[in-house]
C-alpha cells in the first residue's frame, strides 16, 4: 500500500501528551472554578441544523461557517443541512429555548467545548478551538448582582491558573451609547462606525490620529469638539471611585447614559462586596465589544504585560438571548474563556511549563520471573490512588529510567530477587535523584511522602 | 423577526443538566481509571484532511463519513477537503505516525472525544457519540502482558461505574483463523463469510440453523461435519482452564491455531496474576470482531442480563496500527468504551439515576440588605471547596427551597437579621428534611458533616 503523509489539518492545535496534560489541567481548573460558583454543565452537538444555526447571524459569520454533509448528500448535490457551531452562544440560545420548560431559572450553565470557524489559518488563529463559557439566564428579568459575579469567577480562576498578574476591565455599554446619543449620533450605523474607530485606538497609539479619523470619516462625521470629548471620556483612568466621579460630572442628561452610570456604580459596589481586590479590576470606559449584542456591562481581561495578545476572557450582559427561537424574554450575562487561544498565549510567553505526567509511578522490570509481584505491587499502588504504569518490556534498567524521565514520570520502583526475598522495595525519585528502600507495606506512603528535602 | 423552531439535530444525544452531570461523572470515572493505569491523554481535531482520513477505509465507512467545507469552498463547488473522524483509531494512527519521533514507546494513550457517523437516525443509534479509547502502541514489538492489562482496566472502571455485574469475554483471533485454515477455508473472503454467519448465532438462537447456513451458503460451503466441528468449538463453555483443555484436545496441527491457543493461555494466566476474579471474565471462542483489523486477542464486555444491548466495551490486538501512514511497524492493543451508547443503555435499564447537582449549597436570600453577608458566606464556603450558588432574586424563601430541590441542590443556608445579629447560620438539608443552627465559623464543617443519621 502506498504511504500517505500523515498531516494534522491546518488551523488546529494538536498537542504532545505532556502539553496535553498541561492543557487538561488548565481545563480542569476552569471547570472547577465554574462549578465552585454553582454553574452546571451542558453539552450540545458539534453540529446544528443549518437553518437553526444561521437564523440570526449576519454575512460575516456565515462566511466562516463550516457546513457538514454525509457522503450520500454530497453525491446527490444537496445543499448541506448541517453546520458546525461557530460559538457556544447560539447553541445555548437554541438549547434554552428548546428545553425551557425543563430548566430552572435563573439557568446557570457552563459549557466547555470546541467551536469551528473557517478562518484563514495563521499563527495563533484557529479553525477549531475550545471555548469555556458561563452564562446566567433569567426569565423576564435578571438581577444586576450576576454582572458582578462574573468578575468574581474570572478572578478565582485566573488566580488558580497561576499565570501571573491580570486585570479585569469593565464598562457598561449604555454609557458609550448614551454619550453618542447625546452628541446626536442617532443611527446605529454611525455609532458602529465610531466604535470601530475607537477600537483602533490601541493599535494607532495616538489619540490625535483617532480624533482625525472620527472627524474626517464619512461614516463617523464627528465635530472636533465632540471627538475630543469622546476621547477624553474613554481615556478616563484611576480608581473606580475616580472614574465614577468623572462620569457623574459629565454634562450629559441622556437617560441611557445615566442608567449606564448607575448600573456600573452598582456593579462596582458589588465587586467590593464580592471581595475582589481593586488591583485586579478597573473601569475602562473604552471597552465596547461590538454594538449589536451586548446591552449593559461588558468585560475584558488582560494578562499583565501581555496586552498585545488581546483579551483572554470577555463577555457581557444582553437583554435577550434567543429572540430568534422563542417569544420568552431571556436576559442574561456571561463570559467566555478561549482556552485554546489562552494556552497558545501562555506557551508563547513561557507562562505554561510542560509539567509532570499524569503517570506518577513506573514499576520497573528487573526480572521477568517476578512479573506477578510487579502486577501485585502495581495493583496495590493503584488501590491507594496512585497512577501507576508497569514496564512490560524486559529492557535494561537504565533504559527504563530513561523512558520514565522522557515521559515525565517522577518515581520508579525497583524490585529484584533480593528485594523480593527481603520484602522491601527501592523507591527512586527521578527528579530529585534520591532513592530509599522501604518495607513492601510502606511503598505507597513513601511515594506520597516524596523525596526528603535538601 | 420570525421565530424559528429550535430543534436539536437528529441522531445526537443532548442532555438536561442533571443528566449531563451524571454523564460527566461517568466520563470522569472512565478517565480516572485510564489515568490510574498509567495512560496519558491526547486529543485530535474533530476533522481530518479527507485524503488522510480516508486513505485506508473501505466503501462502507466512506458512506457514513461527514464531509466538512467552509462557505467559500461550498460556493466554489469544490470537493470538500475535510471530513469528521468516524472513530478514534484512524486519528491515532495518523497522530502516532506524524509525531513518532516525539513520543515514547510503548505509547500508552487515552482519548475521550466524540466521533461522527452519517447513520440513519434511530433509537439508540447516534450520529455523534463519545468514544473513550485506550491503546498501547509498541515499536516493532509489544509484550503480550498488555493484552491482559486491558481487561484489568475494564474491570476497574466498570466496577467503579456501579452498573451492576458484567462479564469481560476474551478470545484470540488466531484460534478461529487457524481452525478455518485447518478446514481448508483458505481465502479471506470465505473466512469472512463464515464469520458473518457465526455472528448471527446469537440472533438466530438455533445452532442447527447456523450449521444449515454454513453448509448451504455459496460463500461458506462448509461440509456438515466441519460446520458442526466449528459450532462445537465456538460453543465451548466453562472455566478458562476447561476451555484451554478443550483447545489442547483439538486435533488441529495448524501453527496459527496453536499459536492462538498459546497466546490465549498466556493472557489467561496474566489475568489471574492481575488479580481479576474469574467470575468477571471468561473465554468465549465465538468472539470474532470482524476479520481484517484485529490479529490476536479480542475483547467484548456485557452487562449481566443486558446481553441484548451488545458489547459495551470492545477491542483487541492488531499487528500494525498505521501501515497507510508510515513504514514503521506499530503493533498495538486497545479497547474502546462507547460512552454515549453506554449511557443510553444505562438509562434504558434504569441503572443510572438523575443524581445530585454539582452545586452543593444554595445561599438563600432572606433580606436584600444582608447581601454583603451572603456574598461573604458564599466566598467562605467556596474557599472551603464547597460548590456554592447565591440566590440573587429576592423571592419568597419557599420558592427558593423549591428552586434548590428542582435543581438537585442538597443544602440551603439561611441567614436572616436575627441570625446575622447572633452570628449563627441555619443549615437546611433538603433531602433529609433536617435543619440545624450553627455558629457562623462552623458552617462549612456542618455542611461537610451532613444531616445526622436517623
Amino acid at each position: 500500500m502506498a504511504v500517505i503523509t500523515p498531516r494534522t489539518p491546518p488551523g488546529t492545535m494538536e498537542l504532545l501528551p505532556r502539553q496535553q496534560i498541561a492543557f487538561q489541567r488548565m481545563l480542569d481548573t476552569i471547570r472547577r472554578g465554574y462549578e465552585r460558583f454553582g454553574f452546571v454543565p451542558i453539552e450540545t452537538p458539534a453540529f446544528e441544523l443549518a437553518d437553526v444555526l444561521l437564523s440570526k447571524s449576519g454575512g460575516e459569520t456565515e462566511k466562516q461557517v463550516y457546513f457538514v454533509q454525509s457522503t450520500g448528500a454530497l453525491a446527490n448535490d444537496k445543499r448541506p443541512d448541517l453546520a458546525l457551531r461557530f460559538d457556544l452562544t447560539v447553541p445555548l440560545a437554541r438549547y434554552v429555548s428548546e428545553h425551557q420548560n425543563d430548566l430552572v431559572f435563573p439557568f446557570r450553565r457552563y459549557q466547555m467545548q470546541r467551536v469551528y470557524r473557517g478562518e484563514r489559518a495563521q499563527k495563533g488563529r484557529y479553525r477549531e478551538f475550545y471555548q469555556c463559557d458561563i452564562d446566567v439566564i433569567g426569565r423576564d428579568g435578571l438581577p444586576l448582582l450576576y454582572d458582578a459575579e462574573m468578575p468574581a469567577v474570572i478572578d478565582t480562576i485566573f488566580s488558580e491558573l497561576g499565570v501571573g498578574g491580570f486585570k479585569i476591565e469593565l464598562n457598561n455599554r449604555k454609557i458609550l451609547l448614551g454619550f453618542l446619543m447625546s452628541l446626536g449620533v442617532d443611527s446605529p450605523e454611525r455609532r458602529a462606525a465610531v466604535m470601530r474607530e475607537l477600537d483602533k485606538r490601541d493599535k494607532l497609539g495616538d489619540d490625535e490620529k483617532v480624533v482625525a479619523n472620527l472627524v474626517g470619516g464619512d461614516d463617523t462625521q464627528l465635530s472636533v469638539t465632540d471627538a475630543r470629548a469622546l476621547l477624553t471620556l474613554v481615556s478616563a483612568t484611576g480608581s473606580s471611585a475616580a472614574v465614577l466621579a468623572l462620569l457623574d460630572a459629565q454634562p450629559v442628561e441622556e437617560p441611557t447614559f445615566r442608567q449606564g452610570v448607575a448600573e456600573l456604580r452598582e456593579v462596582a459596589a458589588a465587586l467590593h462586596a464580592f471581595g475582589i481586590p481593586e488591583e485586579r479590576w478597573r473601569l475602562n470606559l473604552a471597552i465596547a465589544r461590538g454594538l449589536d449584542y451586548y446591552t449593559g456591562t461588558v468585560y475584558e481581561t488582560f494578562l499583565d504585560g501581555r496586552r498585545e495578545y488581546g483579551s483572554v476572557c470577555s463577555g457581557g450582559r444582553y437583554d435577550d438571548l434567543a429572540s430568534q427561537y422563542t417569544t420568552s424574554r431571556l436576559p442574561g450575562v456571561g463570559i467566555s474563556i478561549g482556552a485554546t487561544r489562552l494556552f497558545y498565549v501562555l506557551q508563547q510567553t513561557g507562562l505554561v511549563a510542560e509539567g509532570a505526567s499524569t503517570v506518577e509511578v513506573l514499576v520497573t522490570q528487573l526480572d521477568a520471573a517476578l512479573m506477578p509481584a510487579y502486577l501485585a505491587l502495581a495493583a496495590e499502588l493503584r488501590g491507594a490512588g496512585i497512577n501507576t504504569e508497569i514496564h512490560a518490556d524486559a529492557a535494561k534498567l537504565g533504559k527504563q529510567f530513561k523512558y520514565a524521565d522522557k515521559a515525565g514520570i517522577g518515581v520508579a520502583v525497583v524490585v529484584g530477587p533480593d528485594e523480593q526475598a527481603a520484602g522491601v522495595v527501592t523507591v527512586k525519585f527521578l527528579t530529585a535523584g534520591q532513592q530509599v528502600q522501604v518495607p513492601r507495606a510502606e511503598v505507597a506512603a513513601a511515594i506520597r511522602r516524596g523525596p526528603t528535602a535538601g
